[in-house]
Order: structure tokens, then C-alpha cells, then sequence
């Protein structure tokens, strides 16, 4: 099915929708007796609103393909993450919540180690803590400020990684990266990859700036050199507003997906990786918007980290904030994930994420216990994460009949 | 999964398909017990077709939207309705069974009230009744037949609507609609909305037919003026026997649908709405078609209505015409919906339909009741109207292998 736009059917009924992301929620049956950790987890509200809504399975990206958390929550949100791509480095922007203006160039950097040739030994600067990158960032924002008129912004990420934003006029984001991708040669110089001015200028005040780096961090004895990646500028999308008529707001306690909300047109609210704290702030605001997005992060955590146990006590933590939300009587309740996190892969995966979706509209199903394998038969289906946005609209009546 | 074009793999085996459509059939669990108006309803004839074939789930358009009729019914013809839309006029036309001419440009109009400086005062002239909105149809009729060397023709439709038809050479139908879609200010001239002297012919001529109406209308206590809208010629579209290679008729008491399925070249037999005489029509056809597009009209009258007992009669009316089409010994013999009408909606909703598929050559699945829950475990899965096509020229034998 080719998406459809379905702006000239979006209609303001005063409807309000919660999408409350157990991030990485989904998981695999190698737990005891076989279960995910969402199965093995005592969620007796999540179960509830399973029996009294529908259910089913989101696919975020494409079959077998495991997304990333910026293109898990895009689809979340409606936006196909096959056509709406974040260059690296305004991904980067967005996760450490550095609000790339209009016209900025971001890229990526990686400290790494240089050889008395300029070689490079290790292209990651032996991992340095973050503690010690934050320094080398403070020393060299300290020290280049601006190059030929062009303002220069850093921000230290984790560990041996670092944003570089360059800020003026003119500037174009058609530059490739200086990583060689291999140790035993010296950094690339920043070139050029399409024959505008704009793209001339950013590969040439960048590359003023990499080499200004590499003097200040000369006495540095592992981070002695600078690799930049993923020059990007901030896409410019239609917002969520403009595409689904929605006033929408972002609850989250971690930078990167507040990022990526904002990227679509929410608005941050006050957030602190506290469900119960967070659920309060949306509380707060819940007035002034129609959508909510709630994120809730330690799922994930704990499924990268391989810890199957603390999975589902994250699951059942979130569970029980669920109450807390109903309280506010929202028309649509969603529970799903950005992507799967089985902590026996320890990592991000393809598994398609299991959904809920409570409204008084719905057609109930048969499913009776809210995990990814009684999911199998609910009456959402297997489908792709994109359809769900349209799925809370028309729930949530806010989609004009098409066509006569 | 992107359409695809069939016409190199359409045979001509001699097969049979009858699509029997209980138009507004999907529900949702509002009924007594938790149940659909099908799950609720007596059906032993479909059940045990549900049996003996497979099941699954609908969805008409796209996930969350609801569709008209023109687009459910275009979905199940295998015509991606988001593709083959049709202009407002067109439909009307359709809907009254007025057969527009290669040409012909098409507006909906609706009568209204208008004030003594010509402004207007209700946009529907107080919703006048169908009988009295005929007489002044007939009134513009008899005074307005041509202008500038067009012929106008008028059609009466439902209560303060009507249809016009404007006929001749060099006509376009990029004109804007005079209805200012609020009262208090006067109707708006028709404007075109492209440059092409055919448009621009059909403003003229249009504002002339429009200005002649007030004059006729004057003396009207209500319909004193009129406003004209989706001005729109026959969407021109390859019929099924071209993209299908099948000669295809349809039994619909109903205007509407007839309209529609003669937008796609069907051939149209007599209807009743009244089931046992138009399985009759069916059956007195027989030899002569491929596909019988078949029309059950009560269960989405019911369903509108907000009647769920009334609906779940309807439904079991239906049930009992079944064995009346089996006689017939059709290859596959689908029962299906344009779309949901659930009761507790009482209208047209986004829920996906349920679809059942009768042919010798089916793998049957585990359900063995027809209804919308349990067609969730069916073998067709959850998937859009537009590949039920497909499925019935597989099942029937008339698609070809697709490379060697």
C-alpha cells in the first residue's frame, strides 16, 4: 500500500492521543519457559487495556531491517524513515539536544590517535571517557570561536565523540568525511561532493578548522587529531501539525528523542527519565496539546545491556505508570516500542514490536494479555510502524470520510 | 507492496466469479456480549462457506480512513481508490444513475436561501424535502435547456441537492465551486481554476446557467438560489475487462453503485434490492458474464441508522440468499463490505472488513465462523480491498504463471 496524504482529511475534534514508547520494548522467547521479556513481565495493566482495546505487530522500517532509534520513533510518528533521512551529524545535533538553526552544518566528530607522520593509530582515540572529552571539547571551544566569518560550535557527546557545528551564511552540507575508515594513513582532507559554492565554503572553512584542532590538541596524548563525519544540515519536514493537524508534545528524559520530536514539530516538555515524574508533566500541559508523546527509556537499557531481569522490571515499572495516564482520559492510548531490544542480543533488532491501542472506537479482538506473541492474533495485524499514526487518527475520529 | 499490472497474466478459462457485497457489513464489539453485529447474527449458509474456504480481513483504503462508497466499492474492483478518485459531480452523477457523456462536465448543486440583497442565509434552503426539490428541478429544467449552443440538463437528487450536466464541444472542468461555504455573504461566481480556454468556457457558461436559475427561482420561498460544486467530466479509466480481462455485470438496486461499477465498464442487470429477485436477475445472466458484482444494500442502511438489532436482521437476510447463489455453481463465490457501518457508530467506519473466499481451490484455514474476529485468524490475513481482485482471478484459474 503506497502511503497516502491524508492532509485534506485531518479534522481538529478535540480528540487527545498518548503514545507512550516502551523504548526497545520488544523482545525474543529465550527467556525461562520460553518467554520475552514483555511475557515473563507482571504487566496487569498493559494486559487490561489489551483485552479492552486491539492489538497487533509494528514492523518499523522494513522486514529484517533493524532501526536505529531515530528512524524507529519517525515511523512512530507517521514519517517514513526511508523517505525522511537525518544526515549524521543533525542526528547528532538532535541527540544531545543541540538545536540546530536554519542554515547550520553539523558534523560528527571522533577524536583520534596520530602517529609523529600524522598517521592515524586508532581511530577512536583508545575510547577516552567522556570525563576527559568533555575537556578536549571545552579546550577547543575555547580556542577556535570563529574561522573566515563562520561561527564554530562544539558539543561534547559520549566518549570518544564530539559535535561540530559551523554556523554563518553560505554554507553547504555536500562535504565528505575526513575518516579514512582504516588506521596507518593521515585524515582526509574535507572535499567537496557536489560543485556548489555553498558545499566549497563548508569544506574549506572546515577544513581550516580540523587542522586549527589539530594544533590545539597537538600535546594531547591520546585525542592528538580530529575526524569529522556525516555533514549535515537540519532537514526542514513538514511538521506533524501540517501533516496530521495535531499540536503534539514530547515527554522525554533523554536528548536524542526529544530531538527527533522536535525535528517533526513537537513541543519539549519537562522530562526526567522518571515515568511517574514524567507522566506528571504531561499532566501538566495536557490542555494545550492533542498529542503526547511519552517516551520511557530503561527497557532499552537494560535489553542492550543483556540483562533479561532488569528488562522486565523496567517493563513492569512502566506498567504500572499506565494508571496515571488512563486518569487523564486521553481517546486513544498507544503502548508500543521504537524497535526490539532482546537483551539475549544484547542490541537493537529487526523483531517487529508488539502495539495496544485503547479507544472507545475499537473493534476488540481476542487477545487477552499484552505481549509480542498473543499479539500475533490481534485484530491490528502484522502491519508497518508507519500505519499507526493514521490508525490513532481515525480512532481517535479525527480523519474526514474520503470520498463519497 | 506495490501494485501490479496483471493484463499479461489474464486467461480466459470459462471460470465464474460472483462478489456479493452486504454493503456496511464490518462492525465493532459494541453489541451484547462484546459482539459485532455479524458475530451476533444467525449465518449458517456463510459459516459454512467460511468452512469450506478462507477468511481474512479488508482494509478498504488506507489504515485509519474511512471510506465513501465510491472508494470501498472502486478497492474491491481491484481500482486503488487513492489513484481513481472522482470529482464530486461525477459521483452525483453516478449516485442518480444519470450516464454522463464523453464531455459532459458535472456539478452538484445545492439549493439555498438567499436574503433580499442576495446574500445567503442557509446554505441548504432549510433541507427542503426530496418531493418539493423534485418540482423545482423540474422548473429549472423546463426554463433553462441551452445556453451559449450548450445543453444543460438537470437531475433532481435528495432533499436540496441536484445535479447539473452541462453537454456539448470544448467544455473543461477546472471550475472553481461558488459555494462560499458560509452564510451571510452572496454565492461566488464559477472562476476557472486552470488557464484552458475549455475550463474558462465551462465558468461562462456555468455562471450564465447559474444567474438564469436565481431569475427562475425568485418567487421560491426556500430555494430561492443555488450553489454549485465539484464541477468534474466522467473520470475516463481502463475498464476490468481490460485490466482484468473479465465481462462483468452488476445487480444493484441502488443508483450509486450501479453508477459505480459502470465507471468500470460493468454492464448493469436488473435490480431490486430485494435480495431473492436480484439473485434471480443474477442467475437469468448467468451465461453471459464473467464477474457478478452483486449488491446487498440493508446492512449499511441498518448500520447508519444506528440500529443494531435491524442490522443483524439485515444480515441474516442476506445469509439466506446464499444457497440461491450457490445453485449457480460460480468458481469462487466471495462475500465481503465496501466497508464497516458499525451500529455504534452509525456511520461509515475505517474498521477492516471481513472477507471470505469460497472456491474449490482454496487452502482452507481453522475458521469456522464468519465474522470479524474470527476472520483475524484467517488465511487471507489483513490486507488492502485492492488485492481481492487478485485473489478471486487466482482462485478462479484465470492468471497465468509469472515467468517460467
Amino acid at each position: 500500500m503506497a502511503s497516502m496524504d491524508l492532509r485534506h482529511l485531518v479534522q481538529d475534534n478535540g480528540s487527545k492521543i498518548v503514545l507512550f514508547v516502551w523504548d526497545g520494548l520488544g523482545g525474543i522467547t529465550s527467556g525461562p519457559g520460553g518467554k520475552t521479556e514483555l511475557a515473563a513481565a507482571r504487566t496487569p495493566n498493559a494486559d487490561r487495556l489489551a483485552r479492552e482495546g486491539c492489538c497487533g505487530l509494528l514492523e518499523p522500517v522494513y522486514p529484517g531491517v533493524t532501526p536505529g532509534s531515530g528512524p524507529g520513533h519517525l515511523a512512530l510518528f507517521g514519517y517514513d524513515p526511508v523517505e525522511y533521512q537525518i544526515g549524521r551529524g543533525a542526528l547528532e545535533a538532535a541527540g544531545v539536544g543541540f538545536d540546530l538553526e536554519h542554515g547550520d552544518v553539523a558534523a560528527r566528530l571522533n577524536f583520534c590517535t596520530l602517529d609523529s607522520k600524522g598517521c592515524i593509530t586508532d581511530r577512536r582515540a583508545g575510547r577516552i571517557p567522556t570525563d576527559e572529552s568533555k575537556k578536549i571539547v571545552e579546550k577547543l571551544a575555547k580556542a577556535i570561536k570563529e574561522v573566515d566569518g563562520i561561527r564554530v560550535l562544539w558539543s561534547p557527546v559520549k566518549e570518544h565523540r564530539a559535535l561540530l557545528v559551523l554556523r554563518g551564511e553560505g554554507l553547504g552540507d555536500g562535504v565528505e568525511d575526513t575518516d579514512p575508515q582504516r588506521t596507518g594513513v593521515a585524515p582526509l582532507e574535507p572535499k567537496a561532493t557536489d560543485d556548489t559554492a555553498e558545499s566549497a565554503r563548508t569544506a574549506d572553512v572546515a577544513g581550516k578548522v580540523l587542522r586549527k584542532a589539530r594544533e590545539v590538541l597537538a600535546g594531547e596524548p591520546k585525542a592528538n587529531g580530529v575526524l569529522a563525519r556525516g555533514f549535515a544540515k537540519r532537514p526542514h519536514w513538514p511538521s506533524i501539525q501540517e501533516r496530521f493537524g495535531l499540536k503534539a508534545a514530547v515527554v522525554a528524559g533523554t536528548p536524542m528523542y526529544r530531538g527527533v520530536a522536535k525535528l517533526v514539530g513537537m513541543t519539549e516538555l519537562p522530562a526526567t527519565n522518571e515515568v511517574e515524574r514524567d507522566v506528571a508533566s504531561l499532566a501538566e500541559h495536557w490542555n494545550e496539546f492533542d498529542y503526547f508523546f511519552l517516551h520511557y527509556k530503561h527497557t532499552d537499557k537494560a535489553g542492550e545491556d543483556g540483562d533479561f531481569a532488569a528488562k522486565v522490571k523496567a517493563i513492569e515499572e512502566a506498567d504500572r505508570a499506565l494508571p496515571s495516564v488512563e486518569k487523564l482520559r486521553p481517546d486513544v492510548l498507544i503502548v508500543t516500542a521504537d524497535h526490539s531490544t532482546p537483551a539475549a542480543l544484547s542490541s537493537h533488532s529487526w523483531h517487529p514490536v508488539p502495539v495496544l491501542l485503547w479507544a472507545r472506537t475499537v473493534r476488540r479482538d481476542t487477545v487477552d494479555r499484552f505481549d509480542e506473541v498473543a499479539c500475533t492474533a490481534g485484530g491490528l495485524g502484522l502491519r508497518p510502524s508507519t500505519h499507526l499514526m493514521p490508525l490513532a487518527l481515525g480512532h481517535a475520529g479525527r480523519l474526514a470520510k474520503f470520498g463519497a
